[in-house]
């Protein structure tokens, strides 16, 4: 049906780790904010597919995918129970998660943006719902946890750029002389590669542009 | 339409109740955080429907409920208006709004995981879409007031869990050989028993299990 | 289409004026927070379409308008290079972004609420409807930037009543003898006025009433 993807089940073997490196997430955020049990739950079911529901709601593609195929429901309750009992040792993987964390948003913000286009968005709609599924999840997390959502904030390593940068290649990858599936794989391990070289290097995104002067308060 | 539905004036009545009551809780959280009476109806509005309307949208019953039979939105209205005058009467009724907060939680969640299931969801997925029509609109409530969400805090008595627990069985009712409409209302006033008894003797769920070691931070 | 617009090119004007200068203060707030330009960019879009896509995903017009024409996020995203570059003279112009401002709520409450009606919605959940068109991408906005979202403060001037009062008008035209686009234009000034003579005078919205006690606590 997707006009652009990769491989099917390489793709369906993305989105499961995706979703399960996305639950553990809200999950790690849940312990880390002394929530319980029902609160870890919570979070990780939502930060595992709200960016993908919100998406679907806006193509029209209802009921979103998470809701017709139980395994994205059961998933992130398996990553809830797993970090109710060894949340110790994930925090001391803290690198390893960052690292399947950085895949799941390569395949997140691709896979979004070529469902979009399969619906028949237009190319600026895709791209953007390409990334609305990839951070999407993430900042309902930290609104419901009430911390600073990462995407906004100029502390944190470039997140969200990878994947526009990625989702904005993928709508025209249709147009290009090449396998589309290729193509795909090879945009999914640019936004993987760009997100790690921004944790490695502390890749920061730009404030707005100050003059000498004070800045206005 | 329902297939499992509990007697349907009795589930129009409890409805009502739980709007209501949802209502109330969200024009008194308004009055505590000094809102003005805008901020007072925003925040009844929005308890009281926001549940049901997640759940509709995701099953694809648009407009959602709320917004085709008018007495959903007046009666949040009609309970800001009594909240205006009457919130030092009604917070002085504390325990009285949290029965029938409960009883709001308890029809709401096995009315919504009906409904998902009438709109031939999974089980799973139907009994997901009963807790958010119970919980959603507590959620909002709490964001848009900058409040920890009761639903994920340790420190609140279980909430969520009764709603789990009746949802899931719902799911059940068709496969069983009993009259779905008394299973149904025996599942709610299970729902509500439970609900009050967590209320009465202090139930709380677990927090993530810590090892003697300090914890993590 | 739409039974009770102004003249169409108004309308568009009026829209994308409404679009941009939304825009602009998602990305003023984000220049506050010392967010980056990823955060300047979500908080402008998220300001700009918020409250129409909610309107949208709830009448069922999917995708939703901003959506399938591309303008719609194209505007936020040249709002948010120009607040980059020159967010201290738009502060310096607080004046003029507050009546652009005005505009914008101005013409979305009306042209939210006709578009409910456009959908076969009832008085009431059109006229609700425009009031979210108008007000809720500004909600989002305040939520994601963990700011009290002003339309509940009590220590804001009246924003929200101008749309309530001019929702409302809307759903009567139709059953008017008069010119739907002129009682539409006119209802627009109306709105616009109400909200500029709102924030010149200082109204704000009562409390909920207290009696001579002291307040409950």
């Amino acid at each position: 049906m997707h006009p652009v993807v990769f491989n099917d089940t390489l793709e369906q073997v993305l989105n499961l780790i995706g979703t399960f490196v996305f639950a553990v997430s809200g999950a790690l955020l849940a312990v880390r904010k002394n929530y319980d049990i029902v609160g870890m739950a919570v979070l990780a079911v939502i930060t595992a597919i709200g960016g993908g529901v919100i998406r679907d709601l806006v193509i029209g593609a209802v009921p979103p995918a998470a809701f017709t195929d139980p395994i994205y429901l059961w998933l992130p309750l398996v990553a809830t129970a797993l970090t109710y009992f060894a949340h110790g040792q994930i925090n001391r993987l803290n690198v390893s998660v960052l690292v399947f964390d950085a895949a799941g948003l390569a395949v997140f913000c691709i896979a979004g943006t070529a469902k979009a286009l399969n619906y028949g968005l237009g190319s600026v709609s895709a791209a953007a719902l390409g990334v609305v599924t990839a951070v999407g999840g993430g900042i309902i997390r930290d609104v419901l946890a009430r911390e600073e959502p990462s995407v906004l904030s100029a502390k944190s390593e470039v997140y969200a750029i990878p994947a526009i940068l990625g989702s904005a290649i993928v709508v025209f990858i249709p147009h290009l002389p090449v396998d589309n599936s290729l193509a795909a794989g090879f945009t999914a391990i640019l936004v993987f590669t760009l997100r790690l070289l921004a944790l490695r290097f502390g890749w920061k995104a730009p404030q707005a542009w100050r003059t000498t002067d004070k800045p206005n308060s």
